[in-house]
Order: structure tokens, then C-alpha cells, then sequence
């Protein structure tokens, strides 16, 4: 399906969604901000005190993966909505952002680097 | 540019710009996730203290909103990087979570009202 | 209580409460930050989508300020069981934090305004 | 200091220090909040995609234990913030919230356990 489908087809499932509940009013950018802050939070839950094992393991787990996927949606869903009542077209700004990193980030003094560019 | 492009194509750019930096090796749940969070963060820091108006007033300011749009953008990249290193159709995902949340948010008791579906 | 009880016996509240479920093992710096990380967004999804007088009315509400005041406890028990792990004085630290922002809030250019210091 | 000082004290600290900035317009549940989770998000983010070992050098170097040290500082001025504002008493609510996850996590139950109460 990724391969297939538009970034537009999603920000309209996700429009359709709010828009048949009414919901523009409330969905302001700090208050969508809060939702891409809790749904990041309620994913990063699943690992809180896990070893790097046991979190490996819970993506062999068939019911775990799901449950953890579905936290990973939700924050999709709140790029989509804050894109779409914003009117951010997020293939040419992902785009932007990944070459402003080429800079931050040079490959010959990155390469197996996790430092930060701040760092670098 | 989000009319003609597909998922696919965006986790690709993604996993290109890691790929070429070697850090599959860092990009595990648990940091990923810390990705996600600390980039919501800091688009929601942009909106700390600040009145509706304000808020509204940054979007129709180009600088600020290319700010705020590139903290977004930040986000995508790390749900995007989630899904491709843990093979994660973000399109079946994303239909597959509104449609739980339609049945958690049926449309006649939960138009126009910002109450979670907890509350209804 | 507040008024006669120190920050040392709250932190010894913590340990104790810890160290009878061995769990030293487990609180690392990486994850009582998502403790503080996560009890945060607890936190703040209890206001999200509200609008400033639904949040005053919770606070009049006995058991909503309770549900919220839970969440607030949680993440000073992260705090305190951070600080007690990594040998951190809450109280000099926070009097030197207050020194510093004094530096980059300063009064006359600060009274009455939301900007951030990077902002003045 | 932490031996001999109050939460009161602390409380006082971040109140001068607010009120002279005349800051209450400003600082209500959902803002402070959101300095919560902000703070939060910098903490951690020091240790976004380090291992075990990298993160305890950091606390072995001055320096970054300084700068970590001043996001927990930031942490625990905006819980106080927030206690004050909304005249919480953080030692009656944090040992009732102690008392609570005592029979949340019984200790026969969770004694070298890294599960969460609702997978005990």
C-alpha cells in the first residue's frame, strides 16, 4: 500500500475523518502539537525500562508489534492533520529538512558517527 | 508535490540519507522514539506561552512558519525511519487505526464535542 | 507539609520505595527520562483540545484536580529519583538554574512579556 | 542544601522569580505543561542514540554532567511552578502517590521485575 498511495490520500482520510466530526475548531497548532507530544510519549512507553532484547522481542510478538504500531499511527495522524489545516506540503518540506541534514551532517565525518552536529 | 508522491518514495529518501550515514546500528525502537519525542517537543516549544493569535500570527509569518514547518518535518522523518527499519505499512496502519477510532468516536455522539472518547 | 519537609526526606521516600523492588538495575538515566518524558504527557493530555475556562472548571472539580494533580506527583518522583541515582543537590542546582535565568530573563526587559530569551 | 531545605522553600524561589517577571498571565496549566514536556524532551535528548556505557561517562565529565544536570533543574522548576500556581502540596500528594503504587506494584510481585502494573 505504501507504495501506492499518496501522501494527499492520507491527509484526506485523516481531513475526513476530523471534518465529519467538526472538529477544525479545536485542532489548532497547539493543541495538535499536544497530540503529536502524547501519542510520541504513549509509544516510547512501550520501551520505558526494557532492554534492547526484550524490545527486539516484542516485534516478534505478533500482539505487541500491533499495540506499539498503533502509537506510531497516531502520531502519523497528527503530522497528516497539522499538514493538512497548515497547508504544508510535507513531501517538499521532508525533502528541504533532508538536504538542510546533508550539511548538518556530512557523510565523511558522520559515517558510523552517532554524534550530533553539534557535536561533530 | 504530496499529490504525486507515495510513502514509499519518502521512507526511501529516508533510508538513503541513514543508509549512506551507517546508522542503522543507533536506529532502534528505543531511540527512535526518543526522536519522536524530542522533535514534538520542539515543534510545540515554538507555541510555549503563547495566546491563539500569536500563534495564528507566526503562520503568516514566512520565517516563523518555515521554522515551525521544519520541527514537522523532523517528526515525519522519524516515523517514517520507524516504519522502514520495522517493516511497517503506514498506510495500512493509518486506515486501520481511523477505523478503530471511528468506532471509538462514532460521529453522532462525538460531533463538534472535544471530549475524549473516555469521556463520551 | 511542604512547609517542613525537605527535599533529602522526599528523595528517601523514593529510594526506599525503589530500592524494596531492586530496581536500581533498571533506572538508568536514558529511562527515568522517559519516565519525566512520559508522566509529562500524561500530564498534559488531560488539557489538550481544552480551552482555558474547561481548564479552570477541572480544577474545581475534586477528582479531576486529583486525576491531575497524580500525574504532577509522577513526574517529581522521577525527578527526585533521578537526582538520588546521579548524586545531583536539587537545591543548589535549581538556586544556580534561577541564577542563570536571571541572566537571560532579565527584569526590565522581561516583566510582562512571553518572549523567550533567544527572542529579547 | 537538599538536607535543610523545604519544598516550601523552593516553591518561594520560583515564585519570586516569576512574580517579578509578572508572569502569571501566562503560566497556566496547559503552558506550564507543555514547559514540562519541553524540558523533558531536553533532558533526554542528551542521550538520544548513546549506549549505557557513553551515557555513564557523560556523568563522569563535569561538564556534561553540568548540562544535563540543568534540564532535570528546569524539570523540577516548572513542577514546582505548577504546584504553586495550582496550590498542590507536593509531600501530602507524592506520598499519597507512593502509597497508591505500592498496591500498584506489590512488592512479592515486582522485585527485580521491569513489567508494568498492568502486566503483573
Amino acid at each position: 500500500m505504501d507504495n501506492d498511495t499518496t501522501l494527499s490520500a492520507l491527509k484526506n482520510a485523516v481531513r475526513s475523518f476530523c471534518e465529519d466530526r467538526d472538529w477544525d475548531q479545536f485542532h489548532n497548532a497547539k493543541d495538535l502539537s499536544i497530540g503529536l507530544v502524547t501519542e510520541s510519549a504513549e509509544l516510547i512507553d512501550h520501551f520505558r525500562f526494557k532492554s534492547s532484547s526484550e524490545i527486539e522481542d516484542m516485534f516478534n510478538d505478533g500482539n505487541k508489534k500491533l499495540k506499539i504500531t498503533e502509537e506510531l499511527s497516531d502520531v502519523l495522524f497528527f503530522v497528516l492533520r497539522f499538514a493538512q489545516m497548515y497547508h504544508i506540503d510535507l513531501t517538499t518540506e521532508l525533502i528541504r529538512k533532508i538536504q538542510i541534514n546533508n550539511e548538518k551532517y556530512p557523510i565523511d565525518k558522520c559515517k558510523g558517527s552517532n554524534k550530533k552536529y553539534t557535536e561533530v
